[in-house]
């Protein structure tokens, strides 16, 4: 038996049938129009030149397929009162989510000037891709969207982070074949893998089959129909075929299907909920819906055949003005969907052609899922000062800050089962956060051996080695109006650059609208850094996550490096508190000293950079020299650093100055954490040598403070692109970040340091020979560098 | 059927049974030699604690695995005399790629400070993961790899993109399950629709199911076997399995496996190229290994179990200086693998431990493919000129520069019809490269239909909607001896972020090794950039990929921005020419004004940076302000600009520098295209204002130009993140790079310009507001705006 020849001919009655059909056209016709029309949008007069728009933007091909599937998700929702969402996978096909978002009602409830009559439908048409109106895509700016679409790959994902503690809801998600084409969506389908029926809500994927992306066919269009299937099962889903281009046949097709679909749904629910509670091996329904690209719109233009080809991608009548046999098509498609059968003298929808429409708080384009700040509720956190390490002098024990963190993380999932999440690449154990086990384990559906530890399917750290993963999820229930961490090795993150990219964009857009209420921030917690890369080597360095991050809006982006187990206490309970923001906080996991006392982090973390008095030397009057570090290995080198001046050069100021906050140290004005130039002039002094031990490239630096007075004397250390598998001390080393290089460096740039300074410059050049042969010969650091604490 | 029974069970012979069992328990004393011993290698004396590194970095769990799947290969190739290398997936199973080069004679001929004998295994196992030794991943240093492994999901993409027009190729490929879980590697299956078995190699996949990752076990070892068959199935491969824990067994399954699909692969061939020659629906066999983790290690450490699991991913005995409970369990496990048998007195391995090795020229570890620049030989290239579009003056007509080059393209294909492949994301003819298409077809080996044009099975423009895969398939094309380019949508190529990271650290690696020869350059052409996204707004405008690039080593980077036509040609030929570099290349697709003649363009882009004389109005006297701009829109707008100054302030002398050559404005030193301070003082001035229009964000130049003597003065206009769905112009206005503003920032800083300045600026903010307005209503940019050419 073939998945098509279960679905039953006559799912509709004639009427239903009508209603669905009625509501697609209209939505149709509303597409159409937004590309296409600035003026007559009711077609009351001959569609003349002057009412189409001067230049013609957006994307056809995939709309009709959208909004079809939007109707029947309507009726069904109607029907079964079904919590739904829907997410779009290609957003561009953004005229659809604005469409239905109109006849639902919802999107003139959120935009008042843009009403249900005429007036409303030629705003509605106007604005759409036309400057200082709305963008082309399913955007922030669109009701019921919680996925722009733009780029390709995060449809599943987000649709899965979205069902992750939501039990009632169902997240109806279209794919588009091109889309499915990409590594991240390929690497999605696991997710079903994830999902707990017990506690998860539901995805329904909605493969799109229309054939063609840009200028090409798709290859999961093209391959036998047998190959799509056995992916799909051997995916864990149970796959539902609905094909054609014959409306009524496709209708009936689609509405059988998706009642079995989420018949199947309920089923699953109900035997994991009131039966034996087992939860392994579901098999999700998912539907391939195999239609044509560019549907109902013009079947050939100037001879060439435009539906159910690439052709139909974007506008498929160009030249609308200028071209009167275009012009004349183009009235015809929009008259073919029937306009005045649809929307009432005044412009208004027909009550039958919004009879799909499911009632008001069930209606998909308002669920408020959509918006999730309007769901957010703040986390339950513990006192994180509970969980500080004693420091009773500075720079003298140790401690791994991450295992630190791990505490409070326990106790925040304890304390908040159904809203807090973790998600990582099969690291939180390997970040030493592993506490978090105490109270939770890893979400794990699929086969469990006597050998396990730390497997359920309840749990609330989600591991799957897949940034991208991680990343989709994470987004997906924070837009839901939840919170979460992604803890991840640093050079990694960089898989997902491009999502942040598209998140921070999401954020930025959002802040504009006052109707999308704030939601958690997202939280990277990046550790297994660049300079602790012992098993691994070269190709795990790449501190240059920052550097990406803070090219986005700096209203929305917060970077941290805090230099121990405190200050990352303080940091983590800021970040979890935050609002719309994207929060990088980097922090080692190997045992490190500790420096501050709980009360000195939380102060130090507060002002974000500051003096460490106890450190330098400057007794009062303006240093010689500051030392300043961010990060913390090269806080412990500035301060082995500022040791060795102490004791050899004891008459030299030395300040050491720490940042934890790096947008800090911006240009004033450029970042809303930047300090003043007054402030900066203070910590760095207005006119002496400053030297920058910092954990990630060294001109991130410069691109920060190239505005700062003291700039020209701003001299930084940091990864430089040199390593491979070695000691710790010999990657500082390789990249003279070392506490000798940056004593050398003080003595460079010091006037007047006279012979002794020479002298003490030679030693230290010495030094690092005698570390380097030391560790060629025996293959560890050694012991004086391994075992260093602040000499009090 | 399952497909494990289809195996015959006595595929070896006894001896040959021992023989593959023996090298591999060769290679396996060899990895725990390199992970754990410094001395007495051949276990000659009783191990004791000073034989023992001090610090134990690598990683066991997968490298038996990979032992064993070479050890099978050896005797297949040595059998075959098949032309085979083998990509490692898991690349942190660096023991295993060392151990087995070591083995084949390979690593000695490469290094021939590590012989063959006692002292050479000495230097190999103290070498491994040891300060100035080798890393512990199977990186460039490793001979027979071109595929590092560390960062996790492109060994299949690598694998296929070697295969590409090596007809006699077999790419052994061992991905293991953590790796599968990555998005990349997902979207890879599908490698297999675009491998053409006339003109390509075959890649054999190993899907090696060792059960877990690095604390947790892995999603497809766990799903039903089912599942996993459906899915490789689905993809379009034979799926064969092996599985067991018992080597002899394993051995017979693996050898009966192995001359399965290996006569498989013969069997398509020569159906391919000798009967119908059809190509279409090849199901290519794969292979699925289920063996354990840490396979022969030790089986419980300290009453855990540690084979089989988990907890042997890295070093399954720790501390065995300290505990001689440890030390005696790390002795037997190197003494179960019986050394004197296999190595002979000298510590030279016995012939018969090597007696699976392949001929000389056969050896996998030896191939030249994994060094493809011994195999790389010059493009044939067209000579660019003959594309030049005519430039009569300046600033008077307009061309699309990548349609112009499209042509070059179209010949260059032409002229190297087996070493020359462009890649891309279903934007080729998006791009406006479309002429390509009349030269070669996209490859497409999955379904024809009437409809379609330009799909062929031989076609050189691989177009897949997954920028990891086509980044994945050039490089590997690379690496082993071809040339390739990469179009994308500028926005979306931040996608590959982290793999370019990998790439230029293997170039950069690669570079230090003599015997590594020089490849082919990996070129980005990256149109449909920030400044034009017309149809797309917001999520699709990011011109970051530049600052990621430059974070990288500067030997390796090199990033251009040419204004027009003749320029990108020119940058163009430049790059195909070049070796062993990144080069990005940012162009637009829009109609845009042409400057330059063929002559100038050449001229101008040797220097890389070069005064517009034409434009500005300096007439040999130093000028008051320099207007500077790289990339095609900053340009248009500079000129605009300038062009406005001209006629109302014609007393202001006003210079235009344009940047082609991003690098060149680097600070002194920092990158080897950077010009000397004294030219960039002549081009800059010391002391004169420069107002910068720059195509990416603007920070970038000053974090170029920090240390440069002008920098003060220096004032840059770029993209600050703000975009949506509008108009060429009013983008750059939204970002306050529009000539208007241009005019404006010069009245700022100019100083003493007086009144008549002041009315121009006054002008400018007028004519700013004008075009809002006018955009706002109808929608396009006002007609003096859109046709603007400078005017002579």
């Amino acid at each position: 038996m073939t998945a098509t020849e279960s679905v039953p001919r006559q799912a509709l009655t004639a009427t239903e049938l009508q209603e669905i059909d009625r509501y697609w056209r209209a939505a149709n016709y509303l597409s159409v129009g937004q590309i296409y029309l600035m003026d007559n949008p009711l077609l009351r007069e001959p569609l003349a030149p002057e009412h189409i728009k001067p230049r013609l933007l957006g994307h056809w091909g995939t709309t009709p397929g959208l909004n079809f599937i939007y109707a029947h998700l309507n009726h069904q929702v109607r029907r079964r009162g079904t919590e739904m969402v829907w997410i779009i996978g290609p957003g561009h096909g953004g005229p659809a989510a604005v469409a239905t978002a109109w006849l639902d009602g919802v999107y003139s409830e959120t935009y008042p000037d843009v009403g249900l009559d005429a007036k409303g439908m030629r705003k509605l048409f106007r604005q759409f891709s036309f400057p200082g109106g709305v963008p082309s895509h399913a955007a922030p700016e669109t009701p019921g969207s919680i996925h722009e679409g733009g780029e390709l790959g995060y449809a599943l994902s987000h649709a899965f982070g979205a069902a992750f503690d939501n039990p009632d809801l169902v997240v109806a998600t279209v794919i588009g074949d091109g889309e499915a084409e990409t590594g991240a969506l390929s690497g999605s389908w696991q997710s079903a893998r994830f999902l707990n029926p017990v506690r998860d809500g539901a995805v329904l994927p909605i493969l799109h089959l229309n054939g063609y992306k840009i200028a090409g066919p798709t290859v999961l269009a093209r391959i036998p129909e047998d190959d799509l299937l056995a992916q799909m099962r051997g995916h864990g889903y149970e796959p539902h075929v609905v094909a054609g281009d014959d409306p009524d046949t496709v209708h009936q097709q689609m509405a059988g299907v998706l009642d079995t679909c989420l018949e199947r749904i309920d089923a699953i629910r109900f035997r994991a909920r009131h039966g034996d509670g087992t939860a392994e091996d579901v098999r999700w329904p998912m539907i391939i819906m195999r239609t044509p690209k560019g549907w109902t719109g013009p079947e050939t233009v100037d001879g060439m055949q435009v539906e159910n080809t690439w052709r139909s991608h974007q506008v498929p009548l160009t030249e609308t003005r200028d071209n009167p046999d275009h012009l004349r098509s183009l009235e015809e498609w929009l008259r073919s969907y029937r306009p005045d059968e649809l929307f009432d003298a005044d412009g208004a929808p027909r009550s039958e052609t919004t009879a799909v429409v499911p009632s008001r708080e069930r209606r998909i384009s308002g669920s408020p899922h959509a918006n999730g700040g309007l769901l957010l509720t703040d986390l339950i956190l513990p006192d994180f000062r509970d969980y500080a390490v004693e420091v009773e002098r500075p720079g003298e024990k140790k401690s791994e800050a991450t295992r630190v963190l791990g505490g409070f993380l326990r106790d925040v999932v304890a304390a908040n089962p159904r809203t807090f999440r973790i998600m990582g690449p099969d690291e939180t154990q390997s970040n030493r956060l592993g506490a978090v086990f105490e109270a939770t384990d890893r979400t794990w559906n699929t086969g469990r051996l006597p050998v396990d530890r730390q497997l359920s399917p309840d749990g609330r750290v989600m591991e799957v080695l897949s940034e991208q993963l991680c990343q989709g999820w994470l987004e997906g229930y924070l837009l839901t109006g939840r919170h979460g961490l992604f803890n991840s090795y640093e050079a990694f993150i960089h898989i997902v650059d491009s999502m942040v990219n598209q998140h921070a964009k999401w954020l930025k857009a959002s802040g504009a609208l006052p109707w999308r209420r704030p939601i958690a921030s997202l939280n990277y917690l990046l550790s297994s850094h660049v300079w602790r890369q012992d098993h691994n080597g070269f190709s795990h360095q790449d501190p240059g996550f920052i550097d990406h991050v803070i090219n986005k809006k700096p209203e929305i982006v917060r970077i941290y490096l805090p230099p121990d187990s405190n200050t990352l206490l303080s940091t983590m309970d800021h970040c979890l508190r935050s609002r719309n923001y994207i929060n990088v906080i980097t922090a080692g996991k190997q045992p490190q000293l500790t420096y501050l006392t709980m009360d000195q982090a939380i102060a130090h973390c507060t002002r974000g950079a500051g003096i460490w008095e106890w450190a330098g030397t400057e007794d009062g009057e303006e240093p010689d020299v500051v030392l300043a570090c961010a990060g913390d290995v090269p806080t412990l080198e500035t301060l082995a650093a500022a040791d060795l001046l102490r004791r050899h050069l004891p008459e030299l100021r030395v300040r050491v100055v720490n940042v934890v906050d790096l947008m800090r140290l911006s240009n004033e004005g450029e970042h809303p954490h930047a300090m003043p130039d007054s402030e900066y002039d203070m910590l760095f002094t207005r006119d002496k040598p400053v030297i920058f031990a910092f954990h990630g490239y060294p001109w991130l630096i410069h691109r920060l403070t190239y505005r700062r007075t003291g700039h020209a004397k701003l001299h930084v250390r940091g990864y430089k692109e040199e390593g491979t598998t070695t000691t710790p001390f010999d990657m500082v080393m390789l990249n003279d970040l070392d506490r000798f290089h940056l004593v050398m460096d003080v003595i460079d740039r010091v006037p007047g340091l006279g012979v002794r300074a020479a002298g003490l410059r030679q030693r230290m050049q010495d030094e690092r020979l005698r570390c380097r042969e030391y560790t060629r010969k025996y293959g560890e650091d050694a012991p004086e560098i391994r075992d260093w604490v602040w000499e009090h």
